[in-house]
């Protein structure tokens, strides 16, 4: 049964389509065993709560210095011992040092198609501002493994969205939330609980799943 | 009547996916009125020949230095004087007096979702080698308007393919042309033949086909 630690700032709607995801089996041999999140109102930490898993805030904002903040958050993950930890609109840089301890183990939800649009301040509704400033017509979301850098670790999967033409940040946001999100992160938890991915020269590749 | 050059450098699959959407409707109001190529031995001439279409050599080579090419390519081109400028893998850069006055009226096509995997020195196979070392589960095609810089015009249309776990550059290239390429291409086209694409504040809009 792989451990997971969902660590998130705000909503919670991509831990809500991890839930509902394990509740109705199309996330098998995987459970949330903590919610972390940076920000001590988010909505997030009542949808864990709801389901009896442990929220717990761990704020930069608590600790004198970043690197301080850094130490506690990287003992509260080895204390937690997850076998994976998902970044799920987590706005808080993971410590190097957390990456160190958990290689290959950590994962975050870009809204957008890596390598367009990622990287240092893109985040949130700003990585939609820029598409549409761009004027792209496809978009999406990518799971990857993180790395040292920022949006830079192996690509595990994505998926692609259409921009309308009358799209604002938030509609454009909402829509790459429910068709790609919501979709990509239950299939990447569901495939690494059952051993489907697999790191190798630093790209990711998937085993199909057995055809029964 | 759209009057269109293509110019190409190679092969010519997207000047005879252009030639084939004339030829069976899917183009309308449209007709290529000569194909240029830099490249004397291009395939792409005998396919305009073959279609009765004036076939162009114009090759930097046959110039004392870039600045005469890029007249002698800029006088060509107002004497051909097309309402459209087609860059269908065309490996040579437009000359800026060409692009100041054919204000939006140059299209290229582009082997990725801009802004993944563009800019100088991002052409052909090597857009695909990109995408595949960088590990990206989707890529695509885009055709945009030509401005001075190098893929930064205004995006028209893209396309999203999947990238195979067995995918080589060029099994890539191959199915990134058939899926995204020879389908946006004669599409935008067709759009700008009839009057369906606006340039606005450096972003395109489309007006939908009318519903008959």
């Amino acid at each position: 049964m792989l451990k997971v630690v969902v660590c998130v700032s705000g909503g919670g709607t991509n831990l809500q389509a991890v839930l509902d995801a394990i509740d109705d089996g199309r996330i098998t041999n995987a459970q949330v065993t903590a919610v972390v999140s940076n920000n001590a109102g988010a909505m997030a930490l009542e949808r864990a709560k709801k389901h009896g898993i442990p929220a717990i805030v761990l704020s930069p904002r608590d600790y004198p210095d970043r690197s301080s903040f850094n130490g506690a958050f990287t003992r509260k993950m080895l204390e937690l011992n997850p076998d994976l930890i998902v970044l799920a609109g987590f706005l808080v840089k993971v410590p190097a040092e957390t990456v160190a301890a958990f290689d290959n183990r950590i994962v975050n939800i870009h809204p957008s198609l890596i390598p367009s649009f990622c990287g240092v301040g893109c985040y949130g509704l700003k990585v939609h501002e820029k598409a549409l400033e761009r004027g792209v017509k496809i978009t999406g979301a990518t799971v990857h493994f993180v790395n040292e850098g920022m949006d830079e670790g192996p690509v595990i999967a994505q998926k692609a969205v259409e921009v309308r033409q009358d799209d604002t940040p938030e509609t454009l946001q909402r829509r790459v939330m429910e068709q790609a999100e919501w979709v990509l992160l239950p299939q990447v938890i569901d495939d690494i609980a059952n051993n489907r991915i697999f790191v190798e020269n630093g790209k990711v590749r998937k085993e199909e799943k057995e055809k029964i």
